[in-house]
């Protein structure tokens, strides 16, 4: 199953079941295109936990050794943006860069979840990329700046059931329709149910937060007016464009 | 005024002014301390953005060199804890420390917030407990395991307007009764109008975000069943204990 969050013609906040390019909620049906809805993204997470270096092909480029547990930092919902819209970077930057990344929704609170039974508290996956300013990120001990900006984790548009998504679904961005990215989920350095794992040793996860599971390499500049695509295989594509003040 | 957010005897949850070691709401009152309700988190932060090495005398016993703009680092919702409450620290670390800070309790959505106008942001202020896990923290780029834990941000009981809080406020802790910090807000390398400026910039603050607003020298490991106390002069003081699987 896939599902959309939007706001309907009415204003209600409503989860529709997503097919083909439409949402389908009670008796009615839009195109995800159609100007009538607003696409929101498709939970509310209370936190995003992401994954840094979790691609060793990433690592490399970055110059950044393999880590031998998960790397992680957080984003707040200040950073969460949707399918279609225009992130503005912070101002006066010389480098932002997208970073394409599959998104785990968590479905359910919960805390010590070990790998065995890790996939029971995922509800499904979605695109998302980490926009990240790099000018402050290697300048400070900890990536607020450079990585929790408002706008800094656009996601969606559609939430699909683990089901839908395969263990090797390639994970691409595109820039003005330019191939830029093109991992695989298979890839992953630590895969989903140890960074289940690992994250729930220390913090409870609540339903809607968000693991963002680390980028394949490719990653690049972005200018203003740039269009972004971020695409899961078995998921979709989420749209975002970037303002560069 | 000072404020004190409970939980009342029929379970709905109240905001009372406080005077004395009582809150008072509607035609009741309670003792703080009272067995009948329950002391809440002063607000509901969808953030805690917490700095580091804003006293001199602090950064200098860590070893630190000292930041020419504020160090930021984000704690979640899962980190929140109240007055009364025991924290359980992560399993198996050596070192779990406290860390005394006076906390700034947001009153409005703001973006952008130039220094002249921070203050207008600022609903007021509490104690906070920065507890944290330097076994994680010493090797971790991000300071998530060492910070972000499920209760390393206990805060309150008391919400109190600035006009309350004196310029050079204390900022102390004890631990089981003996003082270990006794700091002073006029020692903040950054003050809290230009944390809000230079927060803002990046990120969006809500009604009930916190910042916490950094510790003095003195900071100390706490064992298992230790009694914490954090007081900010013209605020009170926030009790809670520890527990060291």
């Amino acid at each position: 199953m896939k599902y959309v969050r939007f706001r309907d013609p009415a204003g209600a906040v409503r989860r529709g079941e997503y097919e083909d390019g439409f949402v389908h909620f009670g008796n009615e049906s839009y195109a995800l295109e159609d100007d009538a809805i607003d696409v929101l993204p498709p939970c509310e997470p209370s936190k995003i936990v992401c994954i840094g270096r979790n691609y060793a092909d990433h690592a490399d480029e970055m110059g950044s050794d393999l880590p031998d547990r998960p790397l992680l930092f957080l984003k707040g919902p200040n950073a969460v943006a949707a399918h279609g819209d225009t992130v503005t970077a912070p101002a006066g930057k010389e480098r932002i860069d997208y970073e394409a990344e599959l998104g785990v929704v968590i479905g359910e609170q919960c805390r010590h979840v070990p790998v065995s039974d890790a996939m029971d508290v995922v509800e499904g996956y979605t695109c998302i990329d980490d926009v990240s300013n790099r000018d402050d990120q290697n300048e400070e001990q900890n990536w607020i700046r450079g990585k929790a900006f408002d706008g800094a984790a656009p996601m969606g548009p559609v939430l699909a059931t683990p089901d839908e998504v395969p263990e090797d679904a390639t994970v691409q961005s595109r820039v003005n329709g330019d191939l830029r990215q093109d991992g695989s989920r298979e890839q992953l350095i630590f895969p989903i149910p140890e960074l289940i794992a690992e994250i729930t040793t220390y913090m409870t996860l609540e339903p809607g937060d968000v693991i963002a599971t680390g980028t394949p390499e490719g990653v690049g500049p972005l200018e203003d007016g740039d269009e972004v695509e971020i695409e899961v295989e078995g998921v979709g594509t989420l749209e975002h464009s970037i303002r560069r003040p």
